[in-house]
């Protein structure tokens, strides 16, 4: 074991946990008193957390315990990314500007997991506003590396055995990179699946919620609760919830599976590269050229991101810029000096290579690619690079992590499943198959 | 009859056109042959065409003929507004920077309506790109008059009885304010339903394709046929074919129907806006206020509109900018210098009040209000307001003109019925019954 290393926890899977509360194995209020003392094991050296408040939790548990256990996730303890709004504890985005803030609801996908039955434990920790700044949560397999980010603290707590469940968002890489440099599961599911609604708006064309946990069934569990239209969300208008927990049952062939180096290959350690590669071959996952089509998808990521990120948060620098970091007001200032000439330009270059994403996927049920260029690098001031994640993202397809493969400093690295927009079915299946076939080599 | 009016021809309807070729009672030829006549009878005073070719369209039908008719629009002769891409006949865009100016494939609207049998006659009369000059086409009622705009021909073809249907395009009120201006049926089905794929490119947010026809039937026929997700167009993925023939089927009971003045009703001639509200008072709709969440509505479409048609026109403007009008390069101008900041904050609050709007529907099946604020102008200068059509394209709501009202100098008058975004069944449904209900007034 790495040195560095915290004493990881053990933590039943949220499926698990809701069936022994079921069961009467276990209580809703007993998980939450598990839940804190794992948490207490390790959170002073990991700083997951950016609020907790066991007291709320307990009552949830109670409340859960005595009207008996409804909804799949009845009593199953979760985090909940700091920049998601949650109406009875703080949801201070990362940032000072913001500290002490209440929000007057819950976020949709908070709602719908109170709804199935989930504890609200507390807010895990986020890079400042999900775009700036990192924010000191160390990598519960190194303490001198960064678990990823921006959903930082949600893929620590997980990975560390806190919470079998959280949530984070992504509009560049912040849910598969931390799950891939922390060895955690976790899913972006198809851009609109789950609303976004209460989540601090990044960049609407590029915004996803998503979630980190310790197996696929756990992933269908939370995102099928989460997904489907909330009359809200205008990027989530006419979506049906997906019923993904319905698509893992049974057993799991073996998917008509791509190998998608992708258009940033170029920026793989090599090392880590032929890993991929070689995982590629014993699979039989064909290596299927992207063309040229994609060259440009980093800078039209790019584009589409700042404009918005500077349109959304300039209130924020209005009311606040002080309190904010220097890398965030540069990135503010330049995104708002996009002309919209540009920004169409690119925002229309993203749709076409949504569409043409489909051709590449049409003789698949899904790919593997890298999630990250290889292990979580040392040091917590940079997040690491988003440049593997970024071109799925933009695309707007279904990601998955499909933890078990290590680096050569014996640290996690991920596979990155990704296939086509709305079949996060054929996505999250092919992963699940990933996930045993990985554990049988 | 109005002196300056020219004697409108008498076409029957695309379904009794389809029905008759079916039965052996007429030939797709024949049909052909037909509309040569009824369009030499007034093209001259009229100038609805921008192109014809009787050779192909003789060709095209001779083929339906010996092949013996298929599909619900077998023979029938259609009109295609000048900025939908056609293979076999030019595209002009209504510019002379386009002049002779051939598409290497069929609009997907229009390759939809041949698959249907439908014979392409030649291409209508556009304004300059369908958001410039107006390019004098006359109004089959008053030659003195403007047949509205943008899409002039098609409007004037079919009022005029040349054609029983004809395309058009609206991002603003291209397709409804022509329509009430010349007396005939039309509708644009919910934004995003007939993919915009092979037509020109002006502003992505607001584009719609339509159509022009004698009666609500035909309009079903045709959006049907045309509706539906073509992998090609982003803005019509994952969409479902419409089924409006279906929708009409049976016995029309009276709708649901609200009276809605709309953000812009101050805009109404007062003699005319009497007219809507007795009107209404007739039909028991319920004015229904919508409160103050859309007050924004004009600037907000202006800005977005503006900066797409700036950006998407732009290399027009350096190909050929002397070939524009200064009307047109100067809203390009000003279109391309919006910034990408002041562009997202409109574009979130279009994408706010579509969600609003919803709730604004939520207790009746369509709505009526007026289409324009009274008769077509004299002058073919301007091609009219269109300020009573431009929120509920905004919107993306399906809207209809119904015509049989008529106006204080006995010209045209139309009622405009809007609905629900994708419920383009009821707003058919709603305003097939309207049609019976004037014509029994």
């Amino acid at each position: 074991m790495n040195r560095n290393a915290v004493t990881l926890q053990t933590c039943t899977t949220a499926s698990e946990t809701a069936a022994a509360i079921r069961s009467g194995v276990s209580t809703a209020e007993a998980e939450v008193r598990e839940a804190k003392v794992r948490i207490a094991a390790n959170e002073e050296q990991i700083g997951a957390w950016q609020h907790l408040n066991w007291e709320l939790a307990t009552r949830q548990a109670r409340a859960i315990d005595r009207a008996g256990p409804q909804g799949a996730l009845a009593g199953v303890p979760v985090g909940i990314k700091d920049i998601i709004d949650t109406f009875d504890q703080p949801s201070e985005n990362g940032t000072e500007a913001d500290r002490g803030r209440m929000a007057d609801a819950d976020a949709t996908a908070v709602a719908r997991l109170r709804a199935a039955g989930a504890v609200i434990l507390g807010k895990t920790v986020t890079t400042e506003c999900a775009c700036g700044a990192s924010r000191g949560t160390r990598n519960p397999h190194d303490l001198q590396r960064t678990p990823g980010g921006s959903s930082s603290g949600s893929a620590a707590a997980v990975a560390a055995g806190m919470v079998p469940l959280a949530l984070g968002t992504q509009t560049a890489g912040s849910v598969i990179r931390p799950a891939a440099f922390c060895g955690v599961w976790a899913m972006i599911p198809s851009l609109g699946a789950v609303p976004c609604s209460g989540v601090l708006k990044l960049s609407e064309t590029l915004d996803h919620v998503g979630a980190f946990a310790n197996s696929p069934m756990d992933l269908a569990l939370a995102v099928d609760a989460m997904s489907g239209d909330d009359g809200s969300d205008p990027y989530a208008m006419g979506q049906a919830p997906t019923r993904l927990v319905a698509a893992l049952a049974g057993k799991l062939a073996p998917p008509r599976l791509a190998f998608l180096r992708g258009p940033t290959w170029g920026e793989m350690e090599p090392e880590c590269a032929a890993r991929y590669e070689q995982l590629a071959d014993r699979l039989g996952a064909a290596p299927r050229d992207m063309g040229d089509e994609f060259a440009d998808i980093v800078d039209a990521h790019q584009t589409v991101m700042f404009a918005e990120i500077g349109h959304n948060m300039w209130p924020l620098m209005v009311r606040a810029g002080p309190l904010l970091s220097g890398m965030m007001r540069g990135r503010l200032v330049k995104g708002r000096n996009i002309g919209a000439d540009d920004y169409l330009y690119m925002r229309a270059r993203i749709y076409a290579m949504r569409m043409k994403f489909a051709d590449v996927m049409s003789d698949y049920d899904a790919a593997i690619t890298a999630p990250t260029p290889g292990e979580a690098p040392l040091g917590l001031e940079s997040t690491g690079s988003r440049l593997l994640t970024l071109a799925w993202t933009t695309l707007g397809v279904p990601a998955v992590n499909v933890p078990g493969m290590t680096g050569p400093h014996g640290l996690p690295l991920g596979v990155q499943v990704v296939g086509r927009r709305g079949d996060d079915a054929s996505v999250l299946r092919a992963a699940a198959w990933l996930g045993q076939t990985l554990a049988g080599m």
